[in-house]
């Protein structure tokens, strides 16, 4: 019952990509035999300033205690099942081109129960191929393979102009997440979720960022 | 001045990411010959909702008018020179594996004044190549050239055994910004930004919303 209490509440979604980092460290402590750990020292394992990893966790309400810190075991259990790291979840790739191959042969980190089970791509010479260990389809079993493995996200990584286009076919399939590597802002229903990854994005964050630190200090000297 | 004025106040995380997109649309607008925009049409576009469009550039001070909307011509300016998109940005890419090849091929958008000048990697065939059209520099020229080049941002697809030894020589060389593909949170000081690209932790935060999502929609059943 807890965890669809938690799972309920609205948290930001800068919390909620921080979520994967700390279960992460705490399944390294966790093999590591440790019992428990205070916010300093999970703020120096994943880089992020302690402040902001108390304020994460009060979204899910007192996980730690005053002068103790936090169990590893209770907090690992939580986390897992936030994540819904209990079941295999099962993802899909679409568009077998350089990046897809990359991330084909990408390895997951471990106690992660990620798992890509199916490519798909139009190209003749790669259909009914093994690829890095996964079956890859031709792009016209897209909708029925999704359906019948029940896949819910999707890795896309279809070139800008097939984006949409396979995208509408992905949400008649049945899809709910995707994790677009296209440079396409997708159009989707309030239903399905979406993560860009956009490379010049990234690069033109890091400038702004770069740039305003510079004028930050700047002005701190002037003063 | 005003960029100064703009560069040092400081900014939401996730403003900072949404930069880049709404700098993007506003391109295409331009190149369409649209002298304003709404934020109703602009929100349609980039897939932002309209009330976060509109905190997003309170943070610029008033850059619209009521009823009026937003003058295209002015709005991409004031983007053009908070992303530091009036010169260009040399970026360094280390690692030339299978994503680190991927990434190379990729083509930045339009109007965006990025390029990839050099790679490194120590796997000796491929020093001193020319490789989609980058030239790749052996190892243990890394430090050398990126001082040389001046280059500031480096994109980081080095294996997780490699990434903190390499990290602290390109920030002896005077790297102030890493897009870091590899799983590990890297150490650095405060001066340099981290943008971590990490395909396991995108996955199980999707994996959390869509979780999240259900259940919420579960619970509207039940009111």
């Amino acid at each position: 019952m807890e965890e669809m209490v938690v799972a309920n509440r609205k948290i930001p979604r800068a919390t909620a990509r921080r979520l994967p980092v700390y279960y992460r460290y705490l399944n390294v402590l966790l093999n590591a035999n440790k019992k428990r750990v205070s916010s300093t020292e999970l703020s120096k394992a994943v880089q992020v300033d302690s402040a902001t990893i108390r304020r994460d966790f009060s979204y899910f309400g007192e996980l730690g205690k005053r002068g103790y810190g936090y169990d590893v075991e209770n907090l690992l259990k939580f986390f897992r099942g936030i994540l819904n790291q209990d079941k295999l979840t099962s993802v899909a790739l679409v568009g077998v081109g350089s990046l897809g191959s990359a991330l084909m042969n990408y390895n997951f980190h471990q106690n992660t129960n990620l798992r890509i089970s199916a490519a798909f791509d139009p190209k003749k010479e790669l259909a009914n191929t093994i690829k890095s260990g996964i079956p890859v389809y031709p792009a016209d079993e897209l909708v029925e393979q999704i359906k019948d493995q029940q896949i819910d996200i999707v890795i896309l990584t279809v070139p800008a102009s097939q984006a949409q286009k396979v995208t509408d076919q992905l949400i008649s399939a049945g899809v709910h997440g995707i994790l677009n590597f296209s440079p396409v802002r997708l159009s989707v229903p309030k239903d399905v979720q979406v993560q860009n990854i956009d490379m010049t994005n990234e690069l033109q964050t890091l400038t702004y960022f770069i740039e305003s630190n510079r004028l930050n200090a700047k002005d701190e000297q002037e003063k």
